[in-house]
């Protein structure tokens, strides 16, 4: 499919090139890209992924390399220069100029998910003794600059303090004669620039923020960080949660454009974890096998067992684990959710129970396998998916705790993490609770 | 404690407030909310989560609910109503001007999770002759009254169709004579009022939007959506995904605020739905009852190859459902994906056979409990194992396009669901493979 077929090249703005991207070849998106205007070449990159935009940057003639580069906002061109490799970094490095060189090499020098490697270091900044009328004619000229965020203005001090902020609203609505400082509002909401990403974006939601300044530890403004960046935060993070839960690290790529062999190391290291891990029930198992082989039938129940209390350890810590992520429960709530977390498993493990016990008593009735003792076989069962699922239960609601008060990530207390732990506890209660349950008759 | 101690009454604002509110009782909150002014409050409802809205406007003396309820923008009260028991909604309806509850009512149709349920029905609007400098005047009179979106303007005909788009950034750069017809942007990307908010979220983040026109099939405008509601939504529908991977239905509340017996209810459905799906495992493990009693040391393996089966099934259905949940994989991608993860798990098969070969091996020589033929259980090993991961890794990735080809949520093929469905293949592919390379020895 050639560009011309879908639309005519005089019409292509960035709207349908966003759209016509996915289908297009590499040859293609260049020679696309290259038909657009400089306006519409903006909001193109402004849009484009982060990986899209290195990929595309890096295909341009070497005549246009330096004009597009210089399109973008400092901290995407810091997200580019990161997403590209070593040995060509210095050949988008070398395309800007001077001035956003030096600032995307400070943006560089902040952790990737810390707040300054987030902002934008170019923001509106406004003096308290303007007058509305002045902050107005400076803005319509900024503005024209490509300052990226003219919708909150900083009000700055001589050294660079930040001393408030004004809306555009209220630039607006305010008299044309009045001094900045007297309609800023003083109690400006700020992050540090070494603060993590995930917070900044919980102060977004909380507040219903559109931009936050970034200071440093002494007040000082660094920059700007807008909600459309915070937005990709929330779906980043949400991605790395989801596949921590999944028992897998997290892809630096989109599943399909991972390559096979970084996407089998980071599965193949937690799958071969949790399988030393697993190695342990051979163990346990291998403590009973005399009681197996004198009452086979014990070893029917095995799977059933240690499943449940693996599957209520996993909605156990994945409510926890969530709800510590959104901020809804604290480190200090354990005592609480323990508590709660208790009487649910009793409930939960009394009614899988139940429902063991009967199966295995009408079972019976119709096809006879389970010995002249099977009421007794019914009750170990009953008796072990209360315990079991009771420390699954705690087990899962617990651990994201422990990890997070020694400064882990609780999102690594995953499903199958838990399900690995309560394999082995399961295995010692079932069998514990058979050789009470079964001394003098089938043990 | 009381709000004093804390801070004084006459200098406490909207943030204040929103950093003490989660340490206050019901009493002092009310207390302390009606400190504020007029313009905090406004601020300071906007921030609060609709849940607290909701319980602190019913906690209001009536003489106050009419002037708090009137400061909610339509699309805030409309939510607010939602979270309201049934009984209690006539007392917030009754509160609000005539115009706003029409408004509401319009807004409370639409379904909960649709873009006209998002919607703030008020937005600005202006006519294509108006010149920039009427339409400049035009908006300083709207931002007085509190119209939430003044960042994008709509342009649009006598009969209500959206013609075009204009920023503010464009108006303020543009010739004070100019006509808005020639300065807007025609192409404009919009939403349908029934359109799913995960798809709407999706755009937003594709695009980098600040606000998106809402319209209805013929084109008509109804209600703009603005950042501020999508960042809830990404939040909402990551909580909901990550609920469904640890296998529990979604709680409607935060984990602390919900009650015990619907949580019960939410976690009991699918626990028990999963506890049905594993009693097939005792009905396998019965129908190998003979091989286990003749070979006990089968036995002692089982928990480790089922769950290896489970670990690997729960790391390709993750991958597979978050990268659908993003966009970056398709229905049609299926067989691209089938191959790709038969390719991975003969691989990481492969791995955890070599492991648990090996385990075996030389744990017979520390301890030789696994009998002459322990090489052949070694082999049988390594074999479901490979087998085991392989099926896995399939149905782990191949479920989610099966959910969503039938119109399910793909995000139901959780872990604990998959390892349910892979642990009594597992059993099968694990007690096969062994009669097959036991037969004439130990079986």
């Amino acid at each position: 499919m050639t560009l011309p077929e879908v639309i005519p090249a005089e019409a292509l703005d960035s709207t349908d090139l966003l759209g016509l991207w996915p289908i297009l070849s590499e040859d293609e998106r260049v020679a696309a890209f290259r038909l657009l205007d400089r306006d519409e070449a903006y909001r193109f990159l402004r849009a484009l992924s982060t990986r899209d935009e290195a990929k595309l940057l890096l295909s341009l003639p070497a005549s246009e390399l330096d004009s597009s580069v210089r399109l973008l906002a400092p901290d995407d061109a810091a997200d580019v220069i990161q997403e590209t490799q070593e040995e060509l970094r210095p050949v988008l490095m070398g395309a800007m100029d001077e001035n956003s060189r030096r600032e995307v090499k400070a943006l560089l020098a902040y952790a990737e998910d810390a707040a300054g490697g987030l902002m934008n270091p170019r923001y509106a900044r406004l003096r308290p003794d303007m007058t509305v009328d002045e902050a107005v004619a400076y803005l319509r000229k900024q503005s024209r600059e490509s300052v990226e965020t003219i919708y909150s203005q900083f009000v700055i001090d001589e050294a660079q303090h930040l001393i408030g902020v004004v809306s555009f609203r209220d630039l607006f609505t305010a008299p044309r004669d009045a001094k900045v400082r007297d309609i800023m509002r003083t109690e400006v909401l700020s992050v540090r620039d070494d603060q993590d990403q995930e917070s900044v974006s919980r102060l977004f939601a909380k507040h219903n923020l559109m931009a936050i300044p970034v200071v440093d530890a002494e007040n000082r403004i660094k920059g700007v960080v807008t909600f459309d960046d915070i937005v990709d935060v929330v779906q980043e993070e949400a991605t790395e949660d989801i596949h921590k839960f999944g028992g897998t690290e997290s892809l630096d790529a989109p599943y399909m454009e991972s390559a096979l062999v970084p996407m089998l190391r980071k599965r193949a290291g937690w799958l071969a974890a949790l399988f030393l891990g697993e190695l342990l029930t051979a163990t346990a198992m291998a403590f009973f096998e005399e009681e197996i082989a004198r009452a086979v039938v014990l070893a029917l129940f095995v799977p059933l067992i240690i499943s449940s209390g693996g599957n209520s350890g996993s909605q156990a810590s994945t409510l926890v684990i969530r709800a510590m992520a959104l901020g809804e429960v604290k480190l200090r709530d354990w005592w609480r959710v323990m508590q709660r977390e208790l009487l649910t498993g009793f409930l939960l493990g009394s009614m899988l129970g139940t429902i063991g016990f009967f199966r295995i008593v009408i079972w019976q009735f119709v096809r006879p396998i389970y010995g002249e003792h099977y009421l007794l076989v019914a009750l170990t069962v009953f008796t072990s998916l209360i315990g079991v699922v009771m420390f699954g239960t705690l087990a899962g609601s617990l651990l994201p705790f422990l990890l997070r008060a020694l400064r882990f990530d609780p999102a690594s207390a995953s499903a199958p993490f838990v399900a690995t732990l309560v394999d082995v506890t399961g295995l010692v209660i079932y069998f514990s609770v058979a050789s009470l349950l079964m001394a003098g008759t089938l043990l």
